[in-house]
């Protein structure tokens, strides 16, 4: 039976991924702002789902909107199972786009974490829902001392990024990644490679070896990897 | 036969037009990072219509892309005469979004103007189409070097201000606001009230009076107002 | 016997009173830039005693001045018991207003808490006076580094915020926020009800419930809120 | 008869003033953001009269305020003749502080011309008065949409430097500086000299002289100035 | 005789060499914060002279340096005929790198032009110097308020663009741009054919074709404009 | 046996280090933007080992130049036991300079830390080498996708500080500062004192001492200091 993309993808550090984007031809990929709320935060993967914000205008953004059929509300009841929320917030941070009451509704619907270059805020409650976040921080002002929401599943801009609908996120400790939809299998493939490559090469500097030639392997060095490899190793 | 609304707001100042809009509660109407391109720009008035940008990415911000059905090409030839185009470039000023090529085309469809947070470029090539223009400058790189085009008529943030297709947009050398669609009557009667009234203020002051009392006026100077006034003053 | 309003207000988070400030108007009422100093902080409320600094000058800004009249020093010790210091440091986070023994001064005189747009410094010792704080980080060099102290319960800007000697600070989690003196009383009763009503709310999340006609309340859920109530949910 | 240090200042450039204070061990003593209105402007040298604003507040910053006492229009009648008025805007530049009005005025009453690290309004209305200005440039919106007036004759931060009332503050097409008062004198003098220096050097240069030896003068160079001078050079 | 790169640059605009380079998959090759000191200054195009500095450290950046042997001085009288010397100043525009003097010295020596993310000083003796310049402004104080000289000719960052010495700056209204040393002539013969075609589309534009398939041309315009090449048009 | 300056050093706090580098006219030593990795890290003193990065150009900055002759590879292979590797990322936060693989090297060659105002890569495994680390945060992409390699042992700026091959780093929880090397023994002298005498000072404030006298200290607290001490308090 075959995992999916988004197990395999949940054992391959940002890190790596960025490193096999860049040699892609990626360079612009990482979601600027969008902090892990906390330290112990698992990594998620799976497609973004999109959701947009412009800036508050005294006639737009008001607590009445809330009620209003276009509202984040209706955008959460939509979020399929496995997604990550991905929210374009300006990258304004002196509101909070979401409190306890929001995140709680992710969560129970299965939404995999949020990802904004905005604030979350209540973060206390936040932290109780479980919900894993990527955020610029907490703010106390709702989402409407700032913002006006603007609709989902659009392309979006999210910490300097392009986002799509469906292109695919992975988020850990270093931050939040964007893999464009159509590249992700080749990408996985990749990745997973220079991953036990980079492994390897992390017991060869732990037993005393130099850089040069060591990493990025050389000829020998690959060879010699190749072989360990061969050996189980 | 009577005024159109872009005829009487192109006799009112922005300074003007935003005092009456703070009253009405409006603080953030004032298209931040737009200047004007040359000294001499009359001031223009109309709808806004409105363009979206999002950031470069490799794959999808390419020269190719300028061929594409839902590329800027295709957003100028959707333009109608007399309507503002408005541009979210993200407040990105080092790539320039149209150049010399795309405002004559504009100028040549009737467009009204341009309005964007971020930059032209051929700067020269531009200022001789007469393209009215207010921007955040100039820059060589095509606009693909950071960003991608992501459709018309959307809302849209452009200097920190929500902009929705049809708000009405004026720009003098004091930058460009935005009126709601629908204060745009409102707003614009105050607005030519409260011109008269500044003007015969500023020859009360060049006579020599001195500010408390004059202006804002106090029920005394209003009556020598409005008696002024009766007098055809 | 009645409870104290900073006792009403201890027990109201900083996003449900701005979301009750939202609705009277107040957009502008969060301190940015002010964070708390650590994970555990209780929330704080009082009056704010303020601190205005203005930028170092090499002839204003010198260790001698620590020894005059009109230094930080003299201001701690005009602190009442109760107040909660709101020091105007301008933004400026690469030298820290106040260290550990200005702290435990405070900590001494039974001052709630600390709360700038700038550093603290020798954030060791500080952590160890058990002051509460809200600040922009921690930078070793001293206040004369890069500020000028210029005189306390003056009104001061303080993260982008207009704060008046006796204006109400609250702070927790989310930050730190002020309410304006004269709708202290009215903000705090307003904001307990909509506590209330979002503790009940989230109950009905965690059952299951989805957002639309939920948070906020259609007249439906409002009833069935009242209901509840009425037997003491 | 003497000159007045007023007089003398207006004769050496900012750059020679800076480069002596330098010397004297002052580095911040340049007002960011306080760009020369017009291109033409002459120098001027005179004593500072502040003006403080802190951020808006919704219950504080309104057209109302205008009327009061402590408004800015009470401030601009206390400014004595051949002040020049340096106001803190915070380095807010999306509203204006002042517009034509209030430029006129003075104007009328003989100040030497206005220094802010914020914007000003009704550009074109304010290039009528010849008031010379130095600024961040023009925004539409009255002060009000962004800031609160605090008062006059304060020490306040303007453009990242500390101004005290009588400072003395010179303005040119490289920016405003500020002398702190009691140094004018000593500044002035050496300054002079400075001035004089560098015309010969000058002169010196567009002769094809290099610059090693020269520009500092050595001391052969030191003897060929004197010299010069002592010739009538 | 063959023209030099130098004169074939000069008649090509930045904004058509950007657009080449980034075909060859160069996006960050235009130096921000670089603008034209006049608007009509020439274009202008030769190989990169570099300038180094490091922030000011009071025992480092002293008017004493001027006279060290590793000075700004030393550096001009190094500068070749024809050079352009690209200063890293930090992007740090409260201090003035050169004054009149320098740059009187300069153009005495032949550079043809000086591109810096910092400001200059004696902006009115800089401008009667004719030295065509491209910076962030003007600022009256010495360099050594804000920096320290740190060597010529070693690989600088200007602008957020990596400048090697030898690679090839151009510098017109549009700002100024790189082109990598190694592809020089590659990119001016590919960029030369570029701007005869857009010279053939604006006139199309000017006669009144639509945008979607003239710019970019599609095939069938692709064949127009050869043939009314091929007819000298 | 006497004690080395790194021993010495690592007694005092940063913040009395700055207090006596300001008495000495320094205000420009402590590096912005490079914050502890970790809470518990030890305050850790050494010489400078400096690296240097440009911006990334496509040409320059690519995966190929790690295993170039003038990598980070190769300067990590220079760094000598006890060094501090400081590198000017010129503040760039959105690419790590250096991952596990690189630290775990550093920690392996007796490096004493690591000092940046960029980012470090793979957070959870640089975090599992023990590699005491000051700097911007975390981000996933590798060094190249902004940045490009230039060199080591070069004076460089890092956080807006100036620093030379073997100027003096110290930093602990309150950041990194730097101590030029001709003063190393001097401060460390003077701070020693002074970290006595501030140790007392708070004794005194736990006691309930008022400020002003006590800090700074009056000649009668002098003596009473002196007094204490003399017995062996």
């Amino acid at each position: 039976m075959t995992e999916t993309l988004t197990d395999r993808l949940s054992k391959i550090s940002t890190a790596t991924l960025t490193t096999v984007l860049l040699k892609k031809g990626f360079r612009n990929i990482w979601l600027r702002g969008a902090r892990p709320l906390r330290c112990s935060q698992p990594r998620i993967a799976g497609p973004a789902f999109t959701l947009r914000f412009i800036p508050a205008r005294e006639d737009l953004a008001t607590p009445e909107t809330w009620s209003a059929p276009n509202s984040t509300r209706a955008a959460i009841e939509a979020m399929p199972e496995g997604c990550i929320a991905v929210a374009d917030a300006l990258g304004i941070t002196d509101a909070g786009i979401f409190g306890d009451i929001l995140c709680a509704r992710m969560m129970r619907r299965g939404v995999a974490g949020l990802v904004t270059d905005g604030s979350i805020r209540d973060i206390a409650g936040v932290l109780a829902t479980n919900l894993p976040a990527w955020c610029g921080g907490a703010a106390a002002p709702p989402s409407v001392a700032r913002l006006t929401f603007a609709g989902w599943q659009q392309p979006i801009a999210c910490g300097g990024v392009a986002v799509l609908p469906a292109d695919i996120i992975v988020a850990d400790a270093d931050g939040a990644i964007l893999i464009p939809a159509a590249l992700a299998e080749t990408i996985t493939s990749e990745a997973a490679e220079q991953e036990a490559l980079e492994a390897w090469i992390m017991t060869e500097v732990e037993a005393g070896a130099s850089l040069p030639g060591l990493y990025p392997p050389n000829a020998e060095t690959k060879a010699r990897y190749e072989s360990s490899r061969a050996q189980g190793g």
